[in-house]
């Protein structure tokens, strides 16, 4: 892990860009901390510098509660090499949204799968390294992002306490499967009206999770309009954890 | 409204039991309040006695955020008169459900239509009576108990700000479509396994709600498995809307 850049932006909570081997992160420390803070990965869906002005928020407000946050670039997005294949999956989910057809199974197949068995370990080396740093601790909190990364991480990542993650569709039917093994606490987010989301499917996966504390909090809206107070909800439900 | 005991309990809150009319009732007080307090009407299933240890926890924690906080008794219910037409469809309700049976729109009609049309606006007065009070004032929330008490409330009684609400099954068609009519802020809690409650039919009322802000929070386990967490998070709710 090598720091490429290093700043203090508001409340003193400090920023530090980093690379990883070829990915591209950003760790965000508290600005005063008496022992080592729990440190919560942020998920996203990939293109970091599209996506910054959002995680920034988190993270600010993950430091507002004495918690380290880190993010990575996702593969295949932002500044990192392209993947033909990638590329291919979303072009088809893209015609089939646009078309107004139902999206194929091999088509949420090829577009996270791949995606999923390449990030996880991406964030679990990530995560070596972020806790050899002084002043990061565990317990490690997940939050948000896409589904199936989180879903993945929770089952193989010992490290990982507590999960917070965001509804979606396209849930390949073996991560379907793998979310019957996760056992860890879970905030389950889901937008009522998402319109990229099938409703009915977002709760079976909420169903099918293993984990015996399961709380899903359902709110109006599409896809962007969590409202604002999920994310004071978030910090709570890893205090409760992470602590 | 004439008070008949008043005492202090845990942490200088203030316990006032009152009647109003023949209806029993109680308020709690914060121990320190430099403003009027919100007041939150505490529901319940009925039989005050019985219920009591688990309102007066709800109260001690409302207190301690500086709300005010009251129930009253339910018609025909603790040392209230008897019904024998509450009494005769309460008997067919366990009648139905020991057998297994699906329990009959006709029943729950007959169970629950008196009893909202009788409770509602003895809340209304009881409502009167305490924000004539010194240190009582508005807004007002509603939390918990008989779901069909909470619709209708929520419906034709203005002071009503914001309601949080134990889904439950047994809701009359006739208050499904009162439901539509709400526009209060609502929190909805759901046991995700609750024996006695039908988890679609919970979901397409929350589904009709017509509040624009609504969040459904589900968790694991039977009806009366609600994590204490929920405690917490019910008193950040009405801290967002009665402030």
């Amino acid at each position: 892990m090598r720091f490429t850049s290093e700043r203090r932006i508001d409340d003193g909570v400090g920023e530090r860009a980093f690379t990883l081997g070829e990915i591209p992160g950003i760790l965000w420390t508290p600005g005063s901390a008496s022992a080592p803070a729990p440190l919560i990965l942020l998920g996203h869906p990939g293109g970091l510098p599209a996506m910054y002005p959002r995680l920034v928020a988190r993270a600010r407000s993950c430091a507002a509660e004495g918690f380290a946050a880190a993010t990575i670039e996702l593969p295949w997005s932002g500044d990192r090499p392209r993947s033909a294949a990638a590329e291919q999956a979303r072009a088809d989910l893209r015609r089939a949204l646009e078309a107004g057809e139902p999206v194929d199974d091999e088509i949420i197949d090829r577009l996270v799968l791949p995606l999923v068995d390449r990030a996880v370990p991406e964030w679990r080396a990530t995560l070596d390294a972020l806790l050899a740093l002084p002043g990061i601790g565990g317990p490690v909190g997940y939050a948000g992002g896409v589904i199936g990364i989180g879903i993945r991480l929770a089952v193989v990542e010992p490290r990982i306490a507590a999960a917070l993650l965001f509804a979606g569709s396209f849930v390949p039917r073996t991560l379907f499967e793998e979310a019957r093994q996760v056992t860890v606490p879970l905030q389950v987010l889901l937008q009522w009206d998402d319109e990229g989301n099938d409703r009915q499917m977002a709760l079976d996966l909420f169903d099918a999770f293993g984990s015996r504390e399961k709380t899903l909090h359902a709110n109006m809206g599409g896809h962007t309009g969590v409202p604002q107070f999920e994310g004071d909800a978030g910090n709570r439900f890893f205090a409760r954890h992470l602590r």
